[in-house]
């Protein structure tokens, strides 16, 4: 079978039906953000990996070599705050062609280190390898959460309120132009959050408004209900770039609607990120509801790999 | 500058003097086998990467997939064996083109879990991606290790006695007939070893016996002299063979030279892997013992990613 008929999402489902995680000290596996282990300290511990390829994740062309440093830390910085929890190391491995040069090199760890220190974290070391063909960037971050900020993505209540940080379609909008969007990883946002009431679900939206609603419904065994009005977009995007791009790296999540009123209250003004309240969760069936009133289904949008 | 002006050794060595790795919880970072963390519990944490890239670390024509998954997941295990630890968790990343199909994919994860089984270590989960060249496979390995037992790079002392586990020059006489050598990672036997005696310094044999005993030696700012004709020779390979040839990932360690006795007595029969002494750790230089009895600098060999 081509992987095309069976696409990355299927690819990954039957990957998981394969692999056997029932432990003990696993928490949450394949099918969240980051794993995340109980080991015996009382914080567990998560684990998030990305890998970039140039031509497929980022260009020569569009981005800086800084830039691409910085984007290979930003993702797996940014699978750390929708856990809740505080990233702490990061592993880098890199293959590089004979068109790399050495300050090449110094520059992605350059983007890299300046988030680092953002943040806190610190590079424990990696690989270097020959690469063929183009730019490989992979990274591990490590990182931590106490067991009651943990926040999963299937936790959703019918009855939740669901709420996006930021505004949707920056990174979509920069791309289109040919640009970088360097997103910020929602860490202390989210760590904001999680002090301030008990998050239900949460996952950073990396592949678009939509698909990441469908993540957390799938995973909850719940509905969804939004408000088309209510989404913050960015300046220059519109709703259906809000809704189908991907990369923005904002937080989406769901709390009990009684906590509504406390975090939109609280949460922009300790964090400085914008919180908005787009829509319920429901019992079942991931809608969203037109200006004009008209309520239908949301569909998958955005990009699969193989397809 | 290019890379090949530098090399993949001079490549590490700048990005290591750029990085900042202090922090009381990072026990040890880039420079070992593996990462070293101190978390809130008893026992460390060891973070160990490698990315594995077609046509650099594995043909598919000498390969099959179920082998690419083997590999991948054993270069990792044995450097959390070089560690004196015991591995736990792995995340897969892959990066995959349209020649692939999905029972290529399986057959990757065959091989990779039928070797996790046997060291009951448990696929977190990971990300697929478009490849657009060759197949990429990069894993992370996550193990922990009691502190009493953890075994740096670092720690050899002149007067110790060194030691090479099984044979070598077993995956270059394979390689020589465009075959797959599935390396044992040797995790029992370390485990045993440090259990045993008190061990100095270790390495997994990666890079040939002579650039490994270059790397403890540098790490453990001493000297070595082996004798050539006790190094154990996979049959078929010669003695040059089996100091250049990398990717046999047996273990060389150093230990009290009053230990080895107990050791040569106690672990070949505790664990089934062959053990031999090779020779001793001296003040400075790195040498070898020919059989004439003549004593000369034994060189750097092998392989360079950029050179």
């Amino acid at each position: 079978m081509n992987l095309n008929e069976i696409g990355e999402v299927g690819l990954i489902e039957r990957i998981k039906k394969k692999i056997d995680t029932k432990d003990p000290h696993i928490i949450a596996g394949i099918g969240d953000d980051a794993a995340v282990i109980k080991s015996d300290g009382r914080n567990y511990t998560l684990i998030t990996t990305d890998m970039l390829i140039e031509n497929v994740h980022f260009t020569l062309q569009a981005m800086s070599f800084s830039q691409i440093g910085h984007k290979a830390l930003a993702v797996n910085l940014s699978d750390i705050a929708a856990m809740g929890g505080v990233p702490k190391f990061c592993l880098v491995n890199l293959g590089l062609n004979k068109k790399i040069r050495v300050e090449d090199v110094d520059e992605i760890y350059k983007g890299l280190q300046a988030l680092a220190e953002e943040y806190n974290v610190k590079v424990l070391g990696g690989d270097t390898n020959f690469s063929p063909s183009g730019v490989i960037i992979d990274m591990c971050v490590i990182g931590e959460v106490e067991p009651e900020f943990l926040c999963l993505r299937s936790g959703a209540q019918a009855g939740d309120s669901i709420f996006v940080t930021g505004a949707l379609g920056a990174a979509a909008v920069y791309l289109a132009k040919g640009k970088y969007f360097p997103p910020t990883p929602r860490i202390k946002t989210a760590r904001a959050i999680t002090k301030t009431v008990k998050v239900h679900a949460m996952i950073d939206i990396s592949d678009g408004l939509a698909n990441d609603l469908h993540h957390i419904a799938k995973s909850s065994n719940v509905g969804a209900l939004i408000n088309i009005e209510d989404i913050p977009v960015f300046p220059e995007a519109d709703t259906e770039l809000a809704l189908s791009g991907g990369e923005d790296f904002e937080l989406l999540f769901t709390a009990p609607d009684a906590e509504k009123d406390k975090l939109l209250r609280e949460i922009p003004g300790k964090t400085g990120t914008a919180l908005t309240c787009i829509g319920k969760i429901t019992g079942e069936g991931i809608k969203i509801k037109r200006g004009d009133g008209k309520i239908s289904l949301l569909s998958l949008r955005g990009y699969d790999h193989f397809k």
